[in-house]
């Protein structure tokens, strides 16, 4: 049986950072844990525990020692909050996030309405919009939501990293209506665009797709019905022993790529485990 | 029979300026003359020269006095040399222009690619260039020749001020996938695009369409495309005493619009010929 593996599969730049950095300081301390699962991975997760990293969900369960802050970071009470309250912070937060954090301050400081692409409730997007203090930011989802903009001096945009750039454009074309002078900053992380086109393609050409990654990662779903949508047989495990034997009658080419959050370990015994068939 | 005077006919916002400062000026000193046609209205140069300002084409043909700038500008080269002669400016440069040279200046002198959208030997566009010094500036003309633009560490946009919104809109839309920063002044003015949207709305509802103004102006000889591509019977005329009686025959209603060149006298008395029949 043939099997094509996503060059993209995996792990990308800042959840691959904040793994490291965890495994790091849970070497380094021994009261130590994470504001919320460092990422979606339960296996990931299992192994940082096995470290003596403990996953809390709110500040105030946190007494005393290192906390580490995930990729999609937090927001600036809360890192208020850590200082005040004397914990160490080991801040994971992706290099690509702090930079939309960064521009979305700098453009309300320099007089900006800012308009932030992205879904309002995730921890990311409420993230941005705490660094920029009283600074005047709008979350929009999607063009149509930009349409009920008021007119405005000067407009300033950013987006959630993983937004898509064809939402982000055409918000931008909106707002040009809106506004005699438009800034944006393209803060999209293209991982999850070239991941999703990869699997397309791979998903056009083979009798099976496998996603890898864990059950609780949007984006790994995301990967699993976009194959869905283009007809393909697809299959989303989070480890090897999920893989059913039967799936693979008379298939000869099998397809696998996997979520950000997917670690390499786990992705090289689903491999090993088709290639036995 | 029925006449539709466009409210929009006639003269724009700078060129009123430009007809008035140059009146004024005429009116005040007898050594004048204007850099090029003060507008594209014959009728209104004649007017001008009977007054004493006479039109040169070269800074070189000016041996002393003053000398009007046309509403579309000048270059930095042809100021200096105005000054540096003892030549006395009559700056009627339209704000509009000026304001899309200062933005093209200040995106220059803070490190942008400028990408100017307009029509590489335009006065106006040349003249824009000019006070950019040694900045980094490409002509477009459309999103077609941005497509050819390199990747940009951030990217400015500014537009002559008579191009198309839409025009605009799809050059900021190719930009985006160049740049990770877009700044974009919507420096368009819209006397042009309501003018053209009126005369649409106009030619749609009645039996001819008479458009007044120069046979050298642009944007007149537009107008009287725009309504021709709707069907619309149109004819193109200077001024009242073009116009025949034999036209009318069995016709109910008249539109009637001008270029943004075209002073109220002449619109007027076109109205009254027409009211005749």
């Amino acid at each position: 049986m043939k099997i094509v593996l996503a060059d993209s599969a995996g792990f990308c730049f800042g959840v691959k950072r904040a793994t490291q950095l965890a495994f790091k300081a849970a070497e380094e301390t021994c009261r130590i844990c994470s504001l919320g699962p460092i990422i979606h991975s339960p296996q990931v997760v299992e192994k940082l525990e096995n470290k003596g990293v403990r996953v809390v969900e709110k500040l105030e369960d946190i007494e005393e020692g290192t906390v580490i802050i995930r990729s999609h970071g937090i927001t600036a009470g809360e890192l208020e909050e850590i200082k005040a309250r004397n914990l160490i912070p080991v801040d994971a937060t992706c290099p690509f996030v702090k930079k939309a954090q960064d521009y979305a301050t700098m453009l309300c400081s320099e007089g900006y309405s800012v308009v932030l692409v992205g879904e309002k409730d995730h921890p990311e997007v409420k993230g941005i919009i705490s660094y920029t203090r009283d600074g005047e930011v709008t979350v929009v989802a999607d063009s149509r939501e930009a349409q009920h903009l008021p007119g405005k001096g000067k407009i300033g945009i950013v987006a959630q990293t993983t937004q898509s750039f064809e939402n982000l454009r055409q918000v931008t074309t909106v707002c040009l209506d809106k506004s005699k002078e438009v800034r944006v900053f393209n803060t999209i992380c293209d991982a999850t665009s070239v991941r999703q086109e990869e699997a397309r393609k791979i998903a056009r050409e083979v009798d099976l797709m496998l996603i890898v990654g864990g059950f609780n990662s949007a984006n790994t779903t995301r990967l699993a019905q976009i194959c869905r949508e283009l007809q393909a047989r697809t299959y989303h495990v989070e480890t090897a022993s999920e893989i059913d034997p039967s799936w693979f009658c008379s298939v000869e080419t099998v397809g696998i790529t996997a979520g950000a959050s997917t670690p390499r370990w786990i992705i090289d015994e689903v491999v090993e485990r088709v290639a036995e068939f």
